[in-house]
């Protein structure tokens, strides 16, 4: 429990076969989970209640997990119906329809070591709480970056495509950004290759082609990006994924960043120089408008609605 | 609380201001240390009761704290007070002298988020254990080590220095070997340079002549590390830090680990190949055989005791 003088975070959580106050929500110490930040994770969101690319998002935690030996104690559907008990029972008790929803899985309870048998217990959490609120004011005028000393992590030490609880190198890079009076930090391989930001996919757009990263550079293949990807292709805007310089982004004319909490979010200046006219620029704006469509297409599609 | 069928680990810790057993220690979900191993920690044991190196490991606690902007609840000699309590109820309550301490300092509750400010109250735990048994036959005849395919991680990402609940690289680094066959992984850099096993420094002897990592190539800077370069001086034995090799490892003539917890550790074979004759080396033997009598002296200082 929060300590008497810490606010209580408004939330539910579903843990050992339990749905209780997120506030009361406890694991123990020799979790590795909390030892090694030995846990793979996903969050997303709901639009008018649906959880969007909930299936793909469950497909990445089982990705993420396989690549550290973790099993999951629950298959896909029971994990889909402990999100759906627990998003029913914060409906009732907070009236909100669209919540922010983190899945995690960590290793368990267990002695000090590596020993993969120490844990036999690996421990399943469903968090449910309010989305976090990103000012309207930047998705107006858009958020200034900067690009950062610390490097993402090389996929050969640790994958950013396996979603962990090893967050630090983003924390890292979020307080150098910070340090240079920026919103959020983009971080570069050790090549010198744009790869993202601290928690979302980058875009930019030069000439109106569309910009991202290609997953050889080293990032997490976000579901967001992917549908943004969907979405140019269905609109005829030109899009090339491809490794991207550092004075690629500092030249383009446009940049904004995707996730699946933030959406889309326009970018207007780098390392205290304007992109391109220093607004949120007619692709980005373009593709914001188009997204709360597409949004409600996927949901239609996955939960099987009439149009 | 571990699940009924989990084995209790014996121990004891201290958290929030408490002294309870080890698996009754508990931690809320919404800690950044459990989120996003947003945590330091340092560990190290006792030798005839004495934490070995004491003033150093609670050095190194707040060196990696700094780096992650995290501040202690508690002043280093508020740390040790709470260590020698701790200690001191584990003799009255298992009867064992020698012990595993390990120290963590979290980021602590909060919402979901890299802002600093969402985790107003850190949180500080001694946990008190046995030492973790490394069979004898281990010491004898020396352990199998591979040469990993998954690299340490770059310093400009998240420096090894700073010792945190970020533990994955290891893990996976472990798994390797496993995969291989081999008791611990010796991981290289980008740049293919040898840095450490996944608990431990490494050192080679190649005729006659002492070999270790140099810091640059992007490794913890063991404490048991800097002791065996003074035992070597003081006895010496000629010693060189410097870039090492995957072929200068595999054609060493000795290998040994060494860590706070398993002191010396001799590996006689790499990739599957024997190191030298495929025994513990001479070198190795002599430092085994002058480590407890310098570790006794570093107590005797550390302690003041008389000798």
């Amino acid at each position: 429990m929060p300590k008497k003088t810490e606010a209580k975070i408004k939330g539910l959580v579903h843990l050992n076969g339990k749905i209780m106050p997120l506030h009361k929500a406890m694991i123990p110490v020799m979790d590795h989970g909390f030892l090694y930040g030995d846990s793979v994770y996903d969050t997303f969101r709901t639009f008018s209640g649906y959880p969007l690319q909930l299936s793909a998002h469950i497909d990445r935690l089982f990705h993420s997990a396989k690549k550290l030996q973790l099993k999951s104690p629950a298959t896909k559907k029971e994990i889909m119906a402990q999100i759906f008990r627990t998003l029913s029972a914060y409906w009732k008790r907070f009236k909100k329809e669209d919540v922010y929803i983190r899945v995690i899985l960590s290793r368990g309870y267990g002695n000090i070591g590596f020993d993969l048998n120490l844990c036999t217990h690996p421990t399943l959490i469903v968090i449910i709480k309010e989305i976090p609120t990103f000012p309207k004011k930047q998705y107006e005028k858009g958020i200034s970056v900067a690009i950062v000393p610390t490097l993402r992590n090389n996929p050969k030490s640790l994958d950013p495509n396996i979603k962990s609880g090893n967050y630090l190198n983003n924390l890292l890079a979020y307080l150098d950004a910070k340090k240079q009076n920026t919103q959020d930090a983009v971080m570069q391989n050790y090549k010198g290759e744009i790869t993202e930001a601290t928690t979302s996919n980058i875009f930019i757009v030069k000439k109106g082609t569309l910009y991202t990263p290609s997953l050889e550079s080293g990032l997490l293949k976000g579901l967001i990006r992917t549908l943004l990807i969907d979405i140019a292709h269905k609109n005829h805007l030109k899009l090339i994924e491809k490794k991207i310089t550092k004075q690629e982004l500092l030249h383009a004319d446009e940049c904004f960043l995707c996730g699946s909490i933030k959406c889309i979010l326009p970018v207007t200046s780098c390392n205290h120089k304007k992109i391109g006219s220093g607004k949120p620029g007619p692709i980005t704006q373009k593709l914001m408008r188009l997204f709360p469509t597409a949004v409600m297409e996927c949901i239609r599609e996955e939960y099987c609605l009439d149009s």
